[in-house]
């Protein structure tokens, strides 16, 4: 019998990871790219390309063992035309047919979507939220992303766009956000900005990794400040929870490295801000695929778009 | 072939109303008793029996004639045990078994429900949302209501308490909810807000309706206010839309009869705050089946729970 693999890709605003994966959607060999070194659509386009053929080559594989290429996107995709709509940090990618351009070029079934869809995929198939029904994905970063499962299926809403738990807003007025808005969530809890304030109170050397740290090891300041992050991601998600009567949230993104100090804050303000029946059903867990989620989700795509 | 029917009930706050539907749906007659006379559950249920059998001998029906009863109440229901969880607004209300009592009682089969979330089922069976996958209706009043239709089927999370739009928190801080939280939506477009707003406003005699009818006759002041009231729906509408990426928003209860400044405002708040993607796909419609929705969106439920 032919072992057959499936390639995965995570494009993001830095780093190009791809991946092979096994069957069972194990990692097998991974790699990463700078996306800096390709300036332009059609060199990263090409770049995509020469990271499919070389795993193959490299592996020593041929392209009838290969099942077929799943890539996750920083933007809007319309996942069943394979079509990117744009992707807002990576310049000069709008309306571009890259399942199609990718089918051309490696002869290979190629299946693409947003990437916080495919983390959010990934987290209930095989992660954190694996025994529940609706769920809210929330990643932290430069950006504050989120996904949807309901009803057990991931929730795309009607353009692919839903999940935006970013740019839901905390105030009717505050700082100016990246989206034309003002006072959304990303404003408040975004890396912009929680730098900022950790630099304020810690001097302006220190990385958010440091201030996790010293909250690790019971730190007064660093523990009040992730305190104040996890109020305001408590009050926001406090909003979903009695909007959708969720039975599980899963954060993760960088920031969710924070360690317990954050999500017992989280779960303090879900407790007393969010109703009764809902603040008492859901679950707060930690993202359990970290890193490597968007390119499981991507395996997640493939195998399910090939089953149809 | 014998004719049937449902009797269908919409029990509120201050009305038990009773309605006998054809098998199409169409209400073939009413009755409407004030549910003060009732003053304990005993009571209350009794006389929920009584109008039951009084519509059948009113009618000249038999009971084999009469395809089963629905009824909404407002509160905590759990729809498939048949059991209400609590009913905020009427007292006495805790686990009650209404759906075993009443088919006890009547001989008759009984279904019950969250009255918003048969609302939102009739406004997408047949009314304003008739053609959209996934909308969320939001009735105003003295409380914000809301219910989900969710990729064609009504959501109910995971304890039936899905749609709770009305305590969606418009600011991190602000007045005093009744669900125990601070800054609510409710507590800005709820009845009691707005109305001491007009009060302020226009004199203490005022009446909403009265202020609507100034609005719709261009009074600067009352077009003002809805405006205002226009733009805090509006912004929550927002963080809703960017999360859900629905098709459709259905605004009922008595506020949405403030007419076009109320729904121009809201509109223009979800193009300046909300996602462009997400703001552009959204229709913002008026309610179309008015104080008839909680009855017929029983009758669907009647309908519905028996085809299975």
């Amino acid at each position: 019998m032919v072992k057959k693999f499936i390639i995965a890709i995570d494009l993001g605003g830095t780093n190009l990871k791809c991946a092979l994966l096994n069957s069972s959607l194990k990692i097998k060999a991974k790699s990463s790219f700078s996306t800096k070194s390709f300036d332009n659509k059609r060199k990263l386009i090409g770049g995509i390309v020469d990271s499919i053929n070389s795993f193959i080559l490299r592996q020593n594989l041929t392209k009838r063992s290969i099942l077929g290429i799943g890539i996750g996107l920083p933007g809007l995709v319309d996942t069943f035309k394979g079509m990117v709509h744009f992707l807002p940090n990576i310049p000069g990618w709008k309306e571009v047919s890259l399942k199609k351009i990718l089918e051309q070029e490696t002869g290979l079934p190629v299946f693409i979507d947003n990437d916080v869809k495919l983390m959010t995929f990934a987290e209930h198939k095989a992660g954190s939220a694996k025994e529940y029904n609706n769920v809210l994905c929330i990643t932290l970063g430069t950006g504050v992303g989120g996904g949807l499962i309901i009803g057990n299926s991931l929730y795309r809403g009607k353009d692919n766009a839903a999940g935006e738990i970013g740019h839901l807003p905390l105030n009717e007025h505050g700082p100016v956000c990246g989206c034309g808005s003002e006072a959304c969530l990303e404003v408040y809890v975004g890396n912009a900005r929680i730098i900022k304030d950790a630099r304020k109170l810690f001097g302006s050397k220190i990385t958010l990794e440091e201030v996790s740290k010293l909250a690790q090891g019971n730190n007064a300041k660093a523990t009040k400040f992730w305190g104040e992050v996890g109020k305001k991601l408590g009050l926001a998600l406090s909003g979903v929870v009695n909007l959708l009567n969720l039975d599980a949230i899963v954060i993760g993104g960088g920031v969710s490295c924070a360690g317990k100090v954050l999500f017992k804050s989280v779960k303090q303000t879900i407790l007393m801000r969010a109703m009764n029946v809902q603040a008492k059903r859901v679950n707060i867990f930690k993202a359990k695929l970290g890193n490597d989620a968007g390119i499981i989700g991507a395996g997640y795509l493939v195998k399910e778009r090939l089953k149809r």
